[in-house]
């Protein structure tokens, strides 16, 4: 495309200014400049600000909010209130396992900023005694997960897993997947594929300009995982793979649990096309989205859009109204992800999302807004809830199933990894007081199983187990019922090791 | 006594290594240490020793966790699940409030040292908007009460304020409440009373030395409430002025409701001698102690004494079986005090808490030790429930009524005085928001009802409401209804204050 066909579509789009500084780059520059724009179709991007902006305001919290209903009792499934059924659950999920018809997608998009890291969240290692990373983690689960699988069903088994990065996590995840081998699996079953992005614009519609010569893009949400997954023909290799069923999670949860067979085996048993797994909500002001109903669809009403009125409301038995507060870790059937993207997700407007974003003014300056000068678009993967035909929630418990990391370690302490490190070694820990041990101080005395927090150095008690000896809890009896350790303990592949302070 | 004589005491009681450094004692020294040893009853401190460690040890947990049973609902009032008995609860407690009958009772014996201060904690500013300290948040909740209670009753009302201070707090919280002329309160009702001492001992027996001439003391307990209670006659002192009901809690939960007239009310209309307001403990190693019943009576378990299988059982509708959390907080009426004071309390032993205390070897060096070295001796408030002819449980939410202050500002953040300071901002934010009115940012955008957690500097929105304007939310409505404020919005008895950012 000549210089001049590019600047009349430009013109045209209403974003001549993006070459306001096209004299003062260098050929390379213009030439690299160029091919992004010739490559952006501005029409649509146009017709996604003009729409996102019409439906996004101030009226959204009124509106959603006296629309609320609570979820029915029925499509709900619950770790603590339905304990009867999680073990055939489990056996149902095991053996669509073993039949090679589950896999898992990873939503992995998006960068460690809050983290304050500038590689892909999925390679950090809070600090584990392994020093294990979140995509380690998730690899040996899935592993072990295959294992359980066929040896119960006798049935070599894989779970393939996809993983949706951006732009920028692209390189650097595949190359560290590589310099692992994998941890383990097959390459070829692992496949990666790339997330869309837009361009971040000021309040009137404008493109903004990073520099002189680049975009402010951004990825656009983990609801870009529909009109990705459609661009890459990942459903298609999915089918050619016999896949039936997939479980889509959010990288950053420390605890998740890939393919967890209960929860597939819970949507399977209920016929659901769409579930999404909570935990409950039991603070009023927690910043979490709830699944409910809304205009009788299934939804996440975020914090931000419900007043305090409503997100106050209890039930006859105490608990919060609406408690079910999303995770970013859902079910999908693949007939319904293959209506999603061919049919429903292209109906769907983007969010809007205000923020500071960096930019040059028109004399070249790069500025740092100091308060929201433009909008991101985004659309969220729960957006497609309200098209399933058969929607359910599957509730567990925070502290065995949600430790997300977020920010870097700092006075407030939420989210952090340290207590991504916490949440991970106390639920093991429990897994191996469940299983009949006891931990015992230097003199042999038994810890409480309570540890106490007073001293800091005590807290938790350390103890890791690999993901490839146990997925959930299950097998330690047989390591270690009966025996008392002295922390630290770890038990990995090669066996149990107790790492005594100061010492080992 | 002669030194004679103490010396020989001193042999019989086991204890002679106490002048081990006499002769290298001033004879002021020596007149000092001879006049506390003088003071002190070694054969009850020997008892007590004896009595404490026969009991404890490392068979308590299993004893006391198969005997644990769940409180029945009946003795259970819930602010979530009884809401059609609260404002008539409510209106019990500030009838009697009104007609002169309760006081409420401060456990303040405690030092800063977690906290890091060296002064007791209820002078601790958590750095609100007003710098108000614990203390005086107590005082103006009781005047706020008094005014109450007066409005609604045509009754001049009294809640007098009993505040029980160790050796170590005595003087400086006297000093304190004197320099701010009581905080509005009369002198003559808010009356001071000093907690027993007790030696800590190593585990033999003997009396630990601080250093050549100081016994290593510390108070004994917050049970110790009762000893002292006797000891200074403050009961009779209670009798004089006609109450019939004493509100007991803690001083370090800067959302104590003071003398809440619903808890009283829901124990007066059950009939109780005793009762304990818990919040719901929902995560199953939290570090609180549970109400329950052991053996047909009610007491609570500390974390340290529950086994994990038990902590985590669940009743039928999901909640944890064991999910009372104490929080000190007591409902006592006088004629079961007095009965505890000299009847029950004599009977109870002491609890074994194992310390590194600081002491002076033989040669007289100074150790810190960094395992524990001795034992201080300590009955806890609670440890008299199993005493009472009717028993009652409150239920009430955490995030309104519940944010101690135990640790400093520090990576972990946890019970400190920045969650403190959050806690209450977010619940006089909540007010605000119940009586009509809405925050707007610098643009007049509303704010949602839920902050954002993400960026620090708008988190918590500053809000804070007197206590002499507000007790627990009432009143606000005439002041704020259908208003617009821009954080920082401050309340106070002259009026309303925003206070914008970077300015007034």
């Amino acid at each position: 495309m000549d210089h001049g066909r590019l600047k009349d579509r430009l013109a045209k789009a209403g974003q001549s200014h993006l070459l306001r500084f096209w004299d003062q780059l260098s050929p390379e520059e213009q030439a690299e400049f160029a091919l992004e724009l010739e490559g952006m179709n501005f029409t649509e991007i146009n017709a996604f600000f003009k729409n996102a902006m019409e439906t996004s305001g101030q009226t959204k919290q009124e509106k959603v909010d006296s629309r609320m209903e609570p979820l029915p009792r029925e499509v709900l499934g619950s770790v603590t209130r339905d304990r009867d059924s999680i073990k055939e659950w489990e056996e149902e999920g095991l053996r669509c396992i073993s039949e090679n018809r589950v896999a898992v997608l990873l939503l992995a998009g998006g960068q460690g900023t809050r983290l304050g890291v500038s590689y892909p969240k999925g390679m950090y290692d809070v600090g584990l005694p392994s020093h294990k990373t979140l995509f380690q983690l998730q690899a040996e689960r899935i592993l072990r997960l295959e294992q359980l699988a066929r040896r119960q069903h006798a049935n070599p088994c894989c779970i393939p897993w996809y993983i949706m990065t951006s732009g920028r996590t692209m390189e650097s995840t595949q190359e560290f997947f590589l310099k692992h081998k994998y941890f383990g699996l097959k390459q070829e079953n692992v496949i990666f594929f790339q997330q869309g992005m837009l361009p971040a614009m000021d309040f009137s519609g404008k493109i903004i300009l990073e520099n002189k010569s680049t975009l402010a893009m951004a990825p656009d949400g983990n609801g870009g995982l529909y009109r990705a997954l459609g661009k890459h023909k990942i459903v298609e290799d999915m089918e050619r793979r016999g896949i039936a069923y997939v479980h889509v999670y959010c990288v950053d949860n420390i605890l998740v649990k890939v393919a967890d067979p209960a929860f597939i085996g819970f949507c399977l048993r209920k016929g659901a096309d769409c579930g999404a797994k909570v935990v409950e909500k039991t603070n009023p002001t927690e910043t979490v989205g709830v699944v409910c109903k809304v205009g009788g669809c299934y939804q996440v009403v975020e914090y931000s859009e419900i007043t305090l009125a409503t997100a106050e409301m209890r039930s006859a038995d105490g608990r919060l109204m609406f408690n079910a507060a999303n995770l970013a870790n859902h079910f999908f059937s693949l007939p319904f992800l293959k209506d999603v993207i061919n049919t429903y997700e292209p109906q769907l407007l983007h969010h809007v999302a205000q923020k500071k974003i960096p930019y040059v003014d028109t004399r070249g300056q790069l500025i740092k807004p100091d308060k929201p000068n433009g909008i991101k678009m985004e659309k969220f993967v729960f957006d497609i809830f309200q098209f399933a035909k058969t929607f359910v929630v599957y509730e567990v418990l925070r502290e065995d199933e949600f430790a997300p990391l977020k920010n870097a370690d700092s006075q407030d302490g939420k989210d952090n990894p340290t207590t991504a490190r916490h949440a991970l070694m106390s639920l093991h820990h429990r897994w191996v007081l469940n299983a009949g041990a006891h931990f015992i101080d230097e003199n042999g005395t038994r810890l409480p199983a309570i540890p106490s927090l007073k001293d800091g150095t005590d807290l938790p008690i350390k103890c890791e187990i690999s993901p490839l000896v146990s997925y959930g809890g299950e097998g330690l009896e047989k390591l270690v019922h009966g025996r008392e350790f002295q922390p630290s303990l770890i038990i990995d592949e090669r066996g149990i090791h107790e790492h005594v302070r100061n010492g080992l």
